[in-house]
């Protein structure tokens, strides 16, 4: 592991500076279980949602979107051309974009599926340690959605998955671990509770492709270097795991978080990520 | 164009009056993105949400509803199928109808399956102003859902769509203007955080359909006239916007914006669109 | 009639002690109108949602579900195979499953679909009186999702609907009715706000699935019964409906509700269900 050549928080600030001045094109091919939350989130954080996952529609928005979302989480039939769609486009017109394989390794349909989007070298993969380590065959999954396995465990599996893909994996959980093969950088911001709402990963998933897009839309904060992914990467986990720290001091329970969380996000400034980041 | 022949305050808040007695039956056939928001809007304004959008249930519903909601905002195969059937529907039975062109002009398959249902004649249809140029085909549409062009800028556009469905088109915007081609009214109510939660739009368009439907109903507030649609359209965009700026009082920022405006729908009285009506 | 042989509260409270320690996995092959709502209510009662509803997987992923709810409310036409596979799989597995028959006897696709899955023979039916009345041949169904018959009428077809499925029937309102067909009981709590946020009901039934996967898996609160799952269904209304009532003294509206009912939800205790449970 080399060392990160890079200021963390000054970088995840320019970043955010960036997703709020420019409103990135975040497209999700989502479930509809969090699909609201999702674009409530990529709106809240000053991006704009296009939930385009119609078959036909699907794979050409790529290339008016900043980055891509496609998100295993409810993978009906024509969803699935969708997502396979929008994962041809995206490569063809290089728009980055972000794989979240949702309870795979347990469930058949979509660890197919899953195994299909994989080789098509999604820039980022985000999921929980049970997910991550499915993906690479060295677990089981979870019980559906629920992480059971620790994100330490999880590293080798991540690591594996950066050989495949080429890109970046991003391991949710109490300390964040984001990782291209090469760099492994920790953020460790976060609350319990983005795991007691439904969409708490899923929207992540949105906020890292819009992180990406920016990223590459304009010169590299820390300079133009192989790290630019996985900086954003760790740039869009920071943000949103502050903001919901900051939310999680301002509601009762898991109910007032979720409008608590939303608002925190749209008043997040690139200051309180320099305060705020515990990058490692 | 003639000067509007009404009081619109006093008619707005007799129409309003009539959603909160009769609580009409709003059939939405919708996106699952913003159909929560939608149902929980019309829920607050005293109607009865039924989001019938299966193929064989969505055409025989309309002769239940008093109004239907068409949003193309997530058109799949299945969705696309009941949609022309509730317009059909619809049309067989008097019962109006509100078309939402979600984004059309940019999606391939939306922007055919909104001609379609254009020469069905909807009895208003309610866009922004990117999507109603985009509708007219003087435009290419936003970036999504996006609103690029200004309101101002879309009214020749509305006034070319009255002439090929006979019927109402809004433009959402900072001011609404709602016209049916003979006489052009503005509505200069709202927030923009309407534009800053998933649905705004979307939802409006529901309240519409209720507003179409307790018109239709009985006697109208201000005399039977051809202008009763457009009457309608005003007053469900004036109740609608009025909500939304007394949440915006209320709330810290979007997340909180989107309780605090069902809160304000759900006690907003005709007296409160009397009194902060602003139309010209 | 027979008398309810058992301390109904504290039967109760020891259930729901069970819910938040197991953390029963709960399936739902729902709805996306009121998915993201199930799906957050599960998760503030302590149990773990998974909301498989693809073909070819939410068969197989009832032998890991300790619950499941099959909910009539948009039956695409993948979501009716997912949900009769579902019920098959659930049946095989020994998994207790509940159906919610949504705006059955006005729509005919899930009128169809529900006699189907009523001969499958579901644990619990959960509807409110319309929807119960309209599954029995006894009324015609209210107007989509609406209930327009008053709970005491609907008795006789919840009586009815016991004799074709041997299972439980309970009709939601100002007082839900539970019944077996033997026993009949009246849980008092609850409060009107429920009815004004679309998904009041559609939650209740996850509810129900989550309180009977905990009552089968451990030994009976009060013995192992006949009646366990009768008091399983009557635990998870009393805790769903004290919620509710003491979310409601915390809001302003329906907007406010859905958050505060959430926060009330996950900060339950046992004790408030034994001092607040109102049962006959």
């Amino acid at each position: 592991m080399e060392r990160v050549p890079f200021y963390l928080p000054e970088n995840a600030a320019e970043l955010l500076r960036r997703v709020q001045t420019h409103g990135p094109v975040v497209q999700s091919v989502t479930n509809p279980v969090t699909t609201n939350f999702v674009a409530n989130t990529v709106l809240a954080l000053g991006g704009t949602p296009a939930m385009v996952d119609v078959e036909g529609e699907a794979g050409a928005f790529t290339q008016i979107a900043a980055g891509v979302l496609i998100n295993l989480g409810s993978p009906h039939a024509e969803q699935r051309t969708a997502m396979l769609e929008a994962a041809h486009g995206a490569n063809v017109h290089g728009t980055p974009w972000v794989l979240d394989p949702v309870a795979v390794g347990t469930l058949p349909v979509r660890t197919a599926l899953a195994h299909d989007l994989l080789h098509l070298h999604p820039t980022v993969i985000r999921g929980n340690a049970s997910e991550i380590r499915a993906l690479a065959g060295l677990g089981f999954g979870g019980r559906g959605v629920d992480a059971s396995d620790d994100v330490a465990d999880a590293v080798p599996a991540a690591l594996l998955l950066t050989q495949i893909t080429g890109g970046v994996v991003a391991i949710s959980g109490p300390t964040d671990v984001v990782t291209d093969g090469t760099t492994t950088i920790r953020v460790h911001t976060g609350h319990r509770f983005l795991t007691r709402i439904t969409g708490g990963g899923c929207a992540l998933g949105a906020v890292v492709a819009a992180f990406l897009g920016v990223s590459r839309a304009g010169p590299a904060a820390a300079g133009n270097t192989p790290h630019s992914d996985l900086l954003a990467t760790v740039a869009a986990c920071a943000a949103y795991t502050i903001a919901a720290q900051i939310a999680a001091e301002r509601c009762v329970g898991p109910g007032s978080f979720q409008p608590a969380f939303l608002d925190a996000l749209a008043a997040l400034t690139p200051d309180d990520v320099v305060h705020l980041g515990r990058f490692e």
